[in-house]
Formats: C-alpha cells, sequence, structure tokens
C-alpha cells in the first residue's frame, strides 16, 4: 500500500484492512507465544493502523536517523501490535514476529531497547508518557529538529501520578510537537477503569493541564486520521486523542468482556477467520527528510576547579563547580534539576550554560524521565536533587536499566552527615537501591579534588551511574590532580604491618583516617582504604588488606543493609578463600536532628566509634 | 483567646495578633537552631491561626481520642509553624519549641510521630497529601466518625504526581471530610515556581479533578475563616483552598524575597520588633464530641488453608487465600491493591470482605499513602501488587519507617521465575529496596504452606514488611502445621558430615534441594537452608552452617546486590570470627522473555549451576 491519491474510501478500506492484520497478527504471535496481550493490541489497532500508513515519518531502515519521529508504547503489554506494527512496517519478518517472548528472541514480552527502532523500554505504566515529553523537550529545545514525537497511552496508566508531572511539564511548556493516543477501552487488568468510557473526564483534566484535547471513536479510521492531522496543525499546544475503543474489538468471544486482560485467545484460529483472515499488507512509511541535523554546541577549553590540599570544601560544590567546566568542555552535556539547584549546586552550570540546563521543579520522575528521553538523542544528562528524594524516581531508574540508558544522578545530602534537617532529607538507602541497579556505577567521593575527577568522568560512563555528595565541608586530602578511575580505590594509609582495615568512602574516609591516628596512639597499626568507587569496588585491593591484615572494620553513613559494607563483603567473597574476619559500622537507629559530627557520633560511625571497634577486633573481640 | 461571641473585627484582630505570635515563634526557634525555614512558615500562619482558633477539633491533651481531626502539614519544611501552633495550643512549652532541631529534641527539623500530635513524617514533598486522602477514606468508610483531614501543603509540591494520583482518589470518592489549604507563596526553594500567584492554573486543575476550589488571600484572615467554613459545608466534594500568601510575609527584609527559603533570618530581633513584639496567646482548640467510637467489624472463626505435601501451588495463590482468611480472624485487617488483584490474589479477599478490600488502580503511590493513613487509626493494612511496582513507591515507603507506620507490603511475580513478560514485570531489587528500609521484615517463602503462615504472621509484624511471593507454582514441601516464625529458618536437608551449604529462599529452595541430590549422586553431602526470613535473618543457623561446613553457596532470584547473598554475608560478619568460603549465585545478566525454567538456567540459578558452584567450592575452585 502506497499514499497515492485515493478516494476516502479507498483509503478507509485500506486502513481498516491494515488495522484488520494489525490484529490477526497480534493474536498469531501471542498464540505462538502461549502469552500475551492480544487483548489490548485489538483495541489500539485502528490508531496505529492511521498513524502507520499516514502520519508516522520514520526511516526504519535508518532508525537512527536524525529527523525520524519517536513512537513510545506506553502501554508495553501492547507488544504484539507493536511487533505487528514492524512487520507491516517490514521492519521484521513473519517468522522473526512468531518468535515473540520465546528464549533468546528480540521481541520480548514488553519492547525493549534490543530492537533498534525502540527508544526506550516500557512495561511499568505511567513512564512512556514522561520520556515523550522528554523526548519533544529535546526536539524543540536541544536538537531543534521538526521530528514529532507519538505516544500509544492506555487508560488505565492515566491513574499513575507520573503521567500528571508529565501533562504538566508539556501543558506548561507549549510543546506541540507531542501527540498522545490514548486507547480508551475501559478496562483494566482487574476490572473497569474509573471513567470507563467517559473521555470527558479524561479531556478536562488535559486541558486543564493547558492541553489541546479530541476525544473521538477509536474505531472509526477516518475521524482518527482527521484527529492525528489537527494535532500535527495544532501549534502551541500538546494533543492528545482520547479514543474510545473496545478490548478484543473485532472477535465476539473477548470484545469489550473483563477478565480476557492477561492471556491469548482461546480460539485463535476462529478469531483470525472473524478478523477476515490473515493478510500481507506492507506499508512504505514516509521517511523524514534526509538533510536533518540536529544543533550542537560548541566546545570551549576550560579548566576543572583545583582545591588546595587541607583546605574545606563540600563534595557537593566540587561537583557544582566541575560540572560547570564539564559543561565546556563536552558540549552534549545537559543537566537536569528538582527545584533544588542551590542546594546541589547545579546552580554553576545553569549559571554557565543556561540553554543546557533545565529545571524540572519538585517532579522527580519526569526529569529522570526527561534526562532518559535526551540521552535518546545522544545528549549526556546528569539529573540531581537531594539523594533521598531520588527514591521516588526508583522505578523509572529500574527501568531506565532496562532500557539501556546512559543517565547520571547526583544526590547530595546524605546520610546523617546531613545534620539538623531529620531523617526525611537524608539518603541512608541510596547505594542499596542504586548498587542493586542493573549495570550502575556508584561513587563516593570525600574531598573536593576526588569529587571533581569524579564529576568529570562520569560523563563517559554508560549505564546508570551514580555520584553520592555531601552536604557539608570536608577535608581536601588529594590533590588535584591525582587520577581516579572507576572501579579504584585509594589507601591513604598503608604500612606492612597493619593489623586492621578501615573501609570507608566519603565522610567516613575522614573519620577513618582520624581513627588511624587514635589507634596509632593505642599502638594499633591501622590500614585505611577509601572506596570512592563504591561499584564496581576495587576488589584486589580489599582481598589484598584482607589477607594482610585479617581484619576489616567497614563503615558508612546509610543503613547496614546494600551500601558500603555489603559491597565490600561481596567482593571478598569471591568463592575461593575464606573471608577475614569483619565487623560492619552503619547507622542502625532512627536518627533526629542533631548536628554534623553529632550525628556521626551518634549513629557510631565517627572515629571514636571506628577507633573502638578496630580495638575489638584486633583483641580478637567481636560485638556482632 | 476563648471563642466567646465576638464582633467581627475583635475576631479579626485576636487571628491576627495569634498569626502575628505564630510568625514570632517561628523566628524564635529557627533562630535558637541556626537552622530551618522561618519563611515558608510565615507565609501559611494566617492559615493556620484560623483553623487553630476557629476550625480545628482536637483534643490535644488525648491525641488518640477517635473524634480528633486530623492535621498533616504536607509542607514538612514548615515545621517552625507546626511547633509555634503547639505552643500556642498548650501542647509544648516556650522552653521545648526553643529546642527546636537539637540533638534529643522531639521538635525535629520535620516533624516527625515521635511527637503524639503527628500522625506521619514529611519533609518529602507531595506525600502529606497523599496519607492526608487515606485518613479521610478512613474516617468515613472505615471509622465512619465525622473528624475531618486538614492537610497545608505548599505551592511547590503541587508539580509531584503524587498530589494528582491523591487528587484523582479524593475529587472521584467525593471525600467532603478534607480540606486541602495551599499555601500558595509562589516561590520554592531555588526559585519561582511554574505557577507563581495564577492559583486559577491551580483551581482549573483541581475543579477537573473533581474538587470544590476556592482562591483567597492567605493573609486576610476574615477570608481564611470563610473558606474554611465554606469548605467544612460544601459536600460530595473535596475543598481546595488556594491561598495567595508572601513568603517571609511580616518582615520586609525577606517578605517575597528569593533565596531566602534556607535559612533563618540573619536579624531575628529586628523582624521581631517588626511583627511586634512576642505574645503570649494560648488557643483551647476546641475538643471533639466525646463519645465517638470508630466501626470495627466483627472477628468469625475460619482456619488458614491447608496444601498437601507434595502437591504444587503458587505462594501468590496461598498468600490469597490465607489473607481472605486473616480477615475473618482479625476484623481490623484491611487490604490495597493497585489494579491486579487478579494477578496478586488478593482478590479471595475482595471477594470475601468487600468492604475492606481497597482497590487503588494503577497508583502506587497512593496505594502505600492510603495504608499510610489507615494504620495512623489502628487498621492493619496489607498492600500488594506486581514486586516491581512496589518500586514505585520507594519514597513513600522509606518515610513510612520514618512514620513509624505498620504496613505489609505484599509483591508478586518476582524474579526471574516470572517468565515471559520480560524485565519490565520483574523484581529484581526488591530484597535490596526493602531490606535497606529502616526497622523492616523481609519474608520469602517457597511453598503454600509457608507463605499461608508467613500472611497470617505478618498481620503481628510492626513496621514496614514485605512478602515476596512468587508467580509460579512450587512444590509443597512443608505440612500445614509447621511454625515459620520471623527471624526463623529451615533445615530440610542436614547431615553432620556435610561438606557445602546452600542458602537458598523462595524458588531457589527447589532448585537448591535437587542441587542436593545430584551432588549426592557426586558424593558431595550438601546441607539447604531455607532462609525464608532474609530480614532479620536467622544468623545462628547460618552460623552453625559456616563453622560444621566451611564452604557456603547463597542463590536468590534478584541482583546480587542487597539480597539474600549480602543478607547471609552480613549475618556472618559478626566481628567475632572469619567468614567461610562464600560463592553468591544471583541474576548477573539482564533477562529478556523466556519461560520460567529458561529463565533459571540462564541467569546460573537453576539446580545444575548450584550443584557446580558446590563442587568448585568442594574441590577449592573459586568461580569468584
Amino acid at each position: 500500500m502506497t499514499n497515492t491519491l485515493l478516494r476516502d474510501e479507498d483509503i478507509a478500506y485500506q486502513l481498516r484492512e491494515t488495522a484488520q492484520q494489525l490484529r490477526v497478527d497480534a493474536i498469531r504471535c501471542s498464540s505462538a507465544a502461549s502469552s500475551g496481550y492480544p487483548t489490548s493490541s485489538m483495541s489500539a489497532a485502528d490508531l496505529i493502523a492511521v498513524l502507520l500508513a499516514r502520519h508516522l515519518r520514520y526511516d526504519f531502515g535508518h532508525p537512527d536517523a536524525p529527523g525520524n519521529d519517536h513512537l513510545i508504547f506506553s502501554k508495553g503489554h501492547a507488544s504484539p501490535l507493536y511487533y505487528a506494527m514492524l512487520k507491516t512496517a517490514g521492519a521484521i519478518t513473519d517468522a522473526e514476529l512468531l518468535s515473540y517472548r520465546r528464549a533468546g528472541s528480540r521481541l520480548e514480552g514488553h519492547p525493549t531497547p534490543r530492537l533498534p527502532w525502540v527508544d526506550v523500554a516500557t512495561g511499568s505504566l505511567g513512564q512512556g508518557l514522561p520520556i515523550g515529553v522528554g523526548l519533544a523537550k529535546t526536539g524543540r529545545d536541544l536538537d531543534q529538529l521538526p521530528y514529532r514525537v507519538w505516544v500509544l497511552c492506555g487508560d488505565s496508566e492515566l491513574a499513575e501520578g507520573s503521567i500528571w508531572e508529565a501533562a504538566e511539564q508539556a501543558g506548561y511548556e507549549r510543546l506541540d510537537n507531542l501527540t498522545v493516543l490514548v486507547d480508551v477501552n475501559r478496562l483494566g487488568q482487574r476490572g473497569p477503569t474509573r471513567h470507563g468510557w467517559d473521555t470527558g473526564a479524561y479531556a478536562r483534566r488535559f486541558a486543564a493541564f493547558g492541553w489541546h484535547t479530541k476525544e473521538i471513536d477509536g474505531h472509526n479510521v477516518m475521524e482518527v486520521d482527521a484527529a492525528l492531522k489537527a494535532a500535527t496543525h495544532h501549534a502551541v499546544q500538546p494533543t492528545v486523542i482520547l479514543a474510545r475503543t473496545r478490548k478484543g474489538r473485532g472477535v465476539k468471544a473477548v470484545e469489550d468482556r473483563g477478565g480476557a486482560h492477561r492471556m491469548p485467545l482461546t480460539d485463535p484460529d476462529e478469531a483470525i477467520r472473524e478478523l477476515g483472515g490473515e493478510r500481507d499488507i506492507r506499508i512504505n512509511v514516509t521517511p523524514p527528510p534526509l538533510d536533518l541535523r540536529p544543533r550542537r554546541f560548541q566546545a570551549s577549553p576550560s579548566k576543572l576547579p583545583a582545591f588546595e590540599t587541607g583546605s574545606m570544601a563540600a563534595t557537593r560544590t566540587a561537583f557544582g563547580q566541575a560540572l560547570a567546566v564539564v559543561g565546556d568542555l563536552r558540549p552534549e552535556v545537559v543537566v537536569l534539576d528538582g527545584e533544588a539547584a542551590d542546594a546541589t549546586r547545579t546552580e554553576f552550570f545553569a549559571d554557565a550554560h543556561p540553554e543546557r540546563f533545565f529545571e524540572c521543579y519538585v517532579a522527580e520522575q519526569q526529569m529522570i524521565a526527561v534526562a532518559i528521553g535526551m540521552q535518546v538523542r545522544g545528549w549526556i544528562p546528569y539529573a540531581s536533587t537531594y539523594a533521598a528524594f531520588l527514591s521516588r524516581a526508583y522505578d523509572f531508574i529500574r527501568m531506565a536499566a532496562i532500557s539501556r540508558a546512559s543517565v547520571r544522578l547526583v544526590g547530595t545530602h546524605v546520610g546523617v552527615a546531613a545534620g539538623q534537617d531529620g531523617p526525611s532529607q537524608m539518603a541512608l538507602e541510596d547505594l542499596a537501591g542504586l548498587r542493586a541497579v542493573h549495570g550502575s556505577t556508584v561513587l563516593y567521593p570525600c574531598d573536593a579534588n576526588q569529587a571533581t575527577r569524579l564529576t568529570a568522568t562520569l560523563a563517559d560512563v554508560s549505564g546508570i551511574s551514580y555520584l553520592r555528595a555531601s552536604r557539608g565541608d570536608t577535608p581536601v586530602i588529594y590533590g588535584p590532580d591525582e587520577e581516579f578511575p572507576v572501579g579504584g580505590s585509594r589507601v591513604p594509609r598503608c604500612s606492612p604491618d597493619d593489623q586492621v582495615t578501615l573501609v570507608a568512602a566519603g565522610v567516613t574516609v575522614h573519620e577513618a583516617l582520624a581513627a588511624a591516628d587514635l589507634l596509632a596512639d593505642d599502638g594499633v597499626s591501622a590500614r585505611v582504604i577509601d572506596a570512592y568507587s563504591v561499584k564496581p569496588i576495587d576488589a584486589a585491593t580489599l582481598r589484598q588488606a584482607a589477607s594482610e591484615t585479617g581484619r576489616i572494620v567497614t563503615v558508612e553513613d546509610h543503613w547496614p543493609e546494600g551500601g558500603l559494607g555489603d559491597a565490600v563483603l561481596e567482593a571478598l567473597a569471591d568463592g575461593a578463600a575464606a573471608l577475614p574476619v569483619v565487623q560492619k559500622l552503619a547507622v542502625r537507629d532512627m536518627p533526629g536532628s542533631a548536628t554534623p559530627a553529632e550525628q556521626l557520633q551518634l549513629a557510631g560511625i565517627d572515629m571514636v566509634s571506628i577507633a573502638a571497634a578496630a580495638v575489638d577486633l584486633v583483641a580478637g573481640r567481636g560485638t556482632g
């Protein structure tokens, strides 16, 4: 099928036929897999048929073409429809379609970027639209290219707050290159949605957030076509098309029936007959103009800040100052912040590179979503807020790893050392959460020069990375030209006759060094390891210390679970040798308000507590 | 001050004076602390003065009185205002007020339930309103008491999606016992909010979500009074009062100035003079009627389900069936689900106890918020969805621990064993996340009878607890009358000459048992520990196994970080003895789609992989 001049009724016929093919193929692949959600695909088939044949501009042979539109299935469980669409567009073969959900197939249960046409993984509801908003913003404000962003949402997922963070940003920023199609099939996984087919309820909400809205019959292809056309031509506002549809459309046994969500059809052959059988329609999707090139900024020579050894500075400040310089050196770097730039110190970057700084307000999920959208188009995002509040976006971060996204997270005000604000503002679980993200890198500098170097290093780290930055000033102990590779460590105190090793990171490095002084006064020789790279951790240095000193004290400003101590133990648990005696010091009681120094002492992670634990180990007295 | 008959101008004078006292005391306590956010307190002082003097019904001498209204400072950083209010109500002394943010003081940087008048900790924005919605629902539908819920929000936090999840529920469910006061002071932490003083922008959004809205001058006490009165009398809709205010109101040096958010005033004495000096106003807040008793359900005799040893059943199904029975036995039990009750199996409870089942739709943050609200009033909530999607509410869970809340989380479809749906639906970081919650309990049953018992046990577990339930059927290996205490373990395979210990939980218990059979064929005697209580873990049994067998293989359907393996290592790292040789088996590569059996094999956590690792350990070959 090609888009030659046709009468409306011919166009409508071909679109309906295409939609039926998408339905049939959705049924075929999920039946072959004995798994999947065909009925949620069938409701949206007309929407996707019209989009593919008449509005999408995409070169399936060149998925990285800068001018390509972006299409995100926010309702990732409609993957049978997505893959049927790829087949109709000639991107995959029928044989590959039928590999759906098999071991080794690229056609996973929910789409992931293992397929080159998929920008981001979906399957956790309410994430595709937020990321789509990020891509629309990238297109208009960074790439400055005319591509459009199309998002297919389910109605169930409109209950997610993340949808409304995204709606707020898109409406406020007037992202008119964004069109959202909502498949209002009124049935969620378990039963009816709150609003059923009351598309007006959704329209009022989106309109209040500044959107252009259209309510249509989602099975009338010409109505769909008109709505998509109107969306393309509507300026100054994003458009949401609220399409009333029927789940399982076209097959009596399942159409608009509850309880048919999570399963293939029981009689696929009959269903396919009912839909008019298999078809062999191929759509030549209109490609974008070839000569489009994204806007890029210019690098300018600059030099990372240098802090004088012996002076005092906060690692968050070093991070902020360094980031501004990284912005000079690396023109692809963009920075997002959650209305805390004065505290996270990204304000240095905002001042230096206002066009590449994005205020995301107090909407952490949306901040991460925009970062994910920007990296899809090759930008290098850093996203920062109080580390405690990154937990708000944990599902987005988890999914970003499945998206194979590269996003740099920076969390400040970590641990009890944050002081008087109290536990709500203290990240005490962030190391656990971020270590447990697939392929992540977790860094925790203890001084300003180390923070500076690690900030620069992050630009070249792929995957999800995290820099843990402290609120308070700490002594500068490393020179400005020292290197701190990912996976490395520093051993600021070491002698051949060390009796115990103190493993610390961030603020506890300074406590450990002071503890080593106390211990020396008591005649105990202690090694100190600065494990600034918490993941990957420097296993070789830890093993050597374990074998040479036989005793290890780990000390961290974090709950005992999942943080530095666990990282050290994991490195030593290599299955090859017995582990040394290990004592973990960490925050065990719920903190309140107090000064940073009081907090460290109350938590038992200050120099005195460390020294006492080391003395006990050396004396053979466990405290466990 | 008492509420005798007064002319309007006298009332207005007294209310203004009360507000000035609140401002002065907010300044005094934050200046004494050299820390805190007085300007965000000063903007809302008139709102709180009017509420306290004229509308709140609360017995400060009996904070647990069932008829008490509930007042939540969603903008927890206005804690100086909250504490000044407590002083004005006679709940705390001036001396205690001045202990603000000191070590040991109950007056933390952000309010927590260390104070008996605080229902829940706030300080992470966008959480107080969602929990307030939960309390309003509890009041109307569970307690059936006429208490009102008042929430003070900041304007910045309206950017959080969680606010709109809450707005959707409150509007749709017509919670007219809920009033939200928004302190629209137009300035966030770093700078202006998106909408500034455009209260109409917020009003349109709330109205679209079904709310009654009022836009007022938040410094005109009679306007505030009229709005609060209207809210109290408005039926069928929750009310939001959008009050235009000025940050730092009343003190020229800071009023409506940017950059004055995160600090006490530089000249507090001058500011206090400008506000008319200290006052000594005491409000006798109107208590609620004394005879109010909450509705409670009746217990009925019932018996936990029993599964036949050797049969097959999914732990999620056992959980669901058991939960319905727990509902019979424990009339305070309530259940919430995120539109997945068919999959999580809470549908059994929904069918048996429809009045105590709450469909929360696809809004996980709001689900947890409602659970937190319900437990404030003594109900025993279980909240369940796919374990992967509990990550969406991680910040709420973290804060719930600071709230000293008791909430039971149940996550299903865990690990790669979830199978074909792919990684977006597989919780692989949930053990790490939930272990790293302060005071949490983490349970992971391997068979239906164990799941049944643990489901019942959870009702009496305080704090945040988590049950990890599997999608697929597993063999029933324990009898229906066996006990599984929190902190315990089972050792289904043990002999005095064991050469290696396999520590497993959930689905990997069955793989470990099969591996032990394989190893026996090879002449290797392996102990198997079922660590169903991942936190607290049975350290004594693990230490005994370590000392008796000298080698440990841990195997878990989870990323390597923060899960079972780390829990085992932590238990052994007691500082008293060297650890044995340990090899951790866990999911290390990003899974795709495959059958559950294929997934376990591909991840290297199936019986063959376990046996191979054990053989290597016994032969002294590490794989680390």
